[in-house]
């Protein structure tokens, strides 16, 4: 069984208006020395696979068709072998 | 300056039916071996600390007070120095 841990972030030149939001609620906390905060998303998924070929190629055909958006976001990840 | 990757996850024992769903998607585009599929969160960000000290403390306090619900999330982060 292989692990899946993959993060998709929006570009660098796309506008977060959701890290905004959250940067300016953590300087109401009194932390201003925290900037240029961005959000993106985490998905995790274990895979009934071969080899680690297989597990690779079913991640990213996941993120390419489904998890991530071409247009606007970059993905990553990782595979790992679990017991 | 310091740069803060943080990771908020539904606890194990907390259903995600998003990640089901988005698991059922991936089922359908003929990736049946994928299963436990779990979504979080991803937010990052640069922090102007004298000290790492000061950097995790700042990230700690961020994520207890806002990024991650104590009842149902867990949180983990790395600080690393930038230049």
């Amino acid at each position: 069984m292989y692990h899946s841990k993959i993060t998709v972030k929006l570009r660098p030149s796309i506008l977060d208006p959701q890290g905004k939001a959250v940067e300016h609620a953590i300087h109401s906390l009194g932390a201003a020395a925290v900037h240029d905060l961005r959000i993106g998303k985490l998905v995790e998924f274990d895979i009934d696979a071969a080899t680690q070929q297989e597990a690779e190629r079913i991640t990213e055909e996941a993120c390419k068709k489904l998890l991530a958006n071409p247009v606007m976001e970059d993905y990553a990840f990782t595979v790992e072998k679990r017991k």
